[in-house]
C-alpha cells in the first residue's frame, strides 16, 4: 500500500508538471491556431452569422453577464425546412405513401378503401389532393401496428434506396451544410443540440445520430404511445399504437420541450409558423437567447417560399407575413438562404 | 496567414510531445493510483458488488465481446425504494397531502368535499384509508392547474422545510449512499444515468440534479400534458393539465423509456413489481445486461418489506415472491440492504 501511495504521489507531481507544460503551450499557441478555422465557413459575413457567433461568445464567456452554465446550454432545431429539404413534400410523408402497398398486401381489405385506393392508383394529382383526415389514415396505417424494432428496420431500408425527385440523392444527403456547422459549433461550445420536429419522433430517431450527430434521446417529435407485451416464448416487445401523445407542432413544440427536456432552450431555430411558439417560449427566457428563422428564398439552389418570394400560402413550411413581422419586431434574425449561405448542401 | 499556420504547426508538434509525455506518465502510474480507490466503498464484498464491477468492466473494455459503445451506455434507475426511502409513504404523496390546505384556500368550494375534507381533518387513520380514486383526485388538484414555474418553485420551497417522520431530516438527504456510488461509478465509465420513476416527472426533476447528479432531461416519470398560453401582456407560459400522458409504472416503464430515451438500457435497477417490465425489457437486449433489485430487509437501519421479511403485501414498494422467483430464475442479482450495504445514508 505504501509503495502504491508513493508511486501515486510521484505520478501526481509528474502529471501536474506535464499538465502545466501543456497548459502553457496551449495558452500561447492555440488561439492563433483556432483563428485560422472558421466554424461557420459556409456562411457569408452578415447579420445572421454575426448573431450566432455573438450568442456563443457571450453565453460561454465566464466574464459575460449573459454567461450560461454548461448544464443549461440547450439548443432546439426544427428539422423539415430548417435542417434539411422539406419540398416538394415532407420526407416522412413520402415514406408513408410508398409504404402503402406493403400495408395493403398484409391487409387486403384496404385495397378498395379510400384513401388507400387513391394512393395505390399512383395518380399523383389525386394523391396531392388528399385531405388531412385522409393523410392521417395513411399515417396511422403505415406508422403503427408493428414493433418498434420492425419500424426502425423498415425506415432504414427505405432510406437506403429512396431518392429525392429533384437531386436524385438520398434524402439524408439533403441537409443544409450551414446548419450542420451551427449544430457542430454549438456542441463544440457545450450546447446539447435537440431536434424538435413536427415530424415523427421514431422516424427521425432512425437517422438523426448518423446525419446530424444528434442521438435518439435528443430527438423530440410528434409521437404516439406504445404497448408492452410478450411474444409466445416470453420475449418482451413494444408495439407502436395509433394513440397520439404529442403533436409536436405549433403550441405542441414548447409543450414537447417541457415534456421531453424539462429546460427552456437558450437557442431555437425554425422556418415556419409551426415553430412560432417554440421561438416565443425560447425568447421569453431570461438573459441572452437566440431565435432564428430560415427563409427559403433561393429557387435556383433550393426552393423559394415565404415572405418576398410570392409564395406565402404553401402547405409545406408556411412562413407567413405575420411571422416575418413578429420576427422583425422582436429582432429575431431571419436567415436568407440566398444571401447568407455560401453553399447549401454538403455535396455542393 | 502563413505566420499563423507556422506557429500553429509548431504548437501542434509541441502539443503532441506534451500529450505523449502525459500519456506515458499516466499509463505507468495511474493504474496504481486508481487501485487505491474503491468506487463502491459503501458496499460489502459479495455477489451484488461483484455483479456491478464485472458489468462495468466487460462493457467498457474494448477487447471484451460485451463491449458497449459509449453512446449506447444507458442505465435506468427506479427512484422510490431504489435511490431513496419510500416508507412509510412516497415523498410526493406527502407533498400532495400537505398542499391540500393551500389548494382549498384558493378553491373554498372543496372544503366540505371528499377526499379533501378527510385530508383537512388531519385524521391520520382516515387519510391512510383513502382509496386510489380519492388519491388521484388529490394528486390532480395539487399537481395541476399552475404554471410549470410556479409548481417548481412550490416543490423547492416544500423540500426545504419538510422532514421525514423517522429521521427528522429533509427527504432529499434520505438517499442511499451505495446507490449514489453506483450512479457515479456508471457515469465515470461513460454511462448516462436516467431515473425512470412511477413518481411525477416534474416533481423529481426539481431536485434530481442536485441530489443525484441527474439532469432534468434524464428524468422519466409519470407525466401529464401542459397547455401553452399567453399572459395578458403576451408572455408565453405552460400550464400543468390533469391529462395523463404516461403512467410510468409496470408496463409504462419500458413504454416511457422508448418514449423519452429511444434506446434500450444496458443496466436497470428497481425494487418492486412496478420495475418488473423495465428489468425484463432491459434483460432482453443483446449482449451483457445488468438488472438488479434492491431488497429492503433491514428494519434496524431502514425498513423491512418483501420476500423473507414477513411483509409481502405492503402497498408501498411491493416486492412479491413471484418477482423474487423471476429474479432467481434469470440470475438478476438481489441486493440485500442488510448484507450488501456497509452504510445506508450519506449521513451515516
Amino acid at each position: 500500500m505504501s509503495q502504491n501511495r508513493s508511486s501515486s504521489g510521484m505520478s501526481r507531481r509528474a502529471l501536474l508538471l506535464g499538465a502545466a507544460l501543456l497548459a502553457a503551450f496551449s495558452e500561447t499557441l492555440l488561439p492563433a491556431s483556432a483563428q485560422t478555422t472558421d466554424p461557420l465557413s459556409s456562411w457569408n459575413e452578415g447579420a445572421a452569422k454575426k448573431a450566432i457567433l455573438d450568442f456563443v461568445r457571450v453565453t460561454t464567456d465566464r466574464a459575460s453577464p449573459s454567461y450560461v452554465a454548461p448544464e443549461e446550454r440547450i439548443a432546439a432545431f426544427d428539422q423539415d425546412g430548417t435542417l434539411w429539404v422539406e419540398h416538394p413534400i415532407y420526407t416522412q410523408v413520402v415514406y408513408c405513401l410508398e409504404r402503402v402497398p406493403t400495408v395493403v398486401a398484409a391487409r387486403p381489405e384496404l385495397k378498395g378503401v379510400e384513401p388507400f385506393k387513391t394512393v395505390l392508383s399512383g395518380n399523383r394529382e389525386a394523391i396531392a389532393k388528399l385531405s388531412l383526415p385522409d393523410l392521417e389514415k395513411i399515417l396511422a396505417a403505415t406508422l403503427t401496428g408493428m414493433s418498434v424494432e420492425d419500424f426502425e428496420a423498415d425506415v432504414k431500408k427505405w432510406l437506403a434506396t429512396a431518392r429525392h425527385p429533384r437531386w436524385k440523392r438520398p434524402y439524408t444527403e439533403l441537409t443544409y451544410q450551414p446548419m450542420l456547422e451551427v449544430l457542430r459549433f454549438l456542441r463544440d461550445n457545450g450546447y446539447k443540440t435537440y431536434i424538435v420536429t413536427g415530424g415523427g419522433q421514431d422516424f427521425v430517431r432512425v437517422y438523426a445520430e448518423q446525419v446530424y450527430g444528434i442521438p435518439p434521446e435528443q430527438v423530440v417529435g410528434s409521437v404516439g404511445g406504445t404497448t408492452f407485451g410478450y411474444t409466445k416464448d416470453g420475449k418482451p416487445f413494444l408495439t407502436k399504437e395509433p394513440k397520439l401523445l404529442l403533436n409536436d407542432d405549433h403550441a405542441g413544440k414548447p409543450e414537447g420541450i417541457h415534456l421531453m427536456i424539462g429546460r427552456r432552450p437558450h437557442a431555437a431555430f425554425g422556418n415556419s409558423v409551426g415553430d412560432r411558439q417554440m421561438l416565443e417560449w425560447t425568447a421569453a427566457g431570461t438573459g441572452t437567447r437566440l431565435t432564428m428563422l430560415v427563409l427559403h428564398d433561393d429557387a435556383a439552389r433550393e426552393y423559394a417560399y415565404g415572405p418576398a418570394t410570392g409564395l406565402l400560402d404553401g402547405k409545406i413550411g408556411t412562413f407567413t407575413q405575420a411571422l416575418y413581422d413578429e420576427a422583425s419586431k422582436n429582432n429575431w434574425p431571419v436567415i436568407s438562404m440566398k444571401n447568407d449561405w455560401k453553399r447549401i448542401f454538403p455535396f455542393d
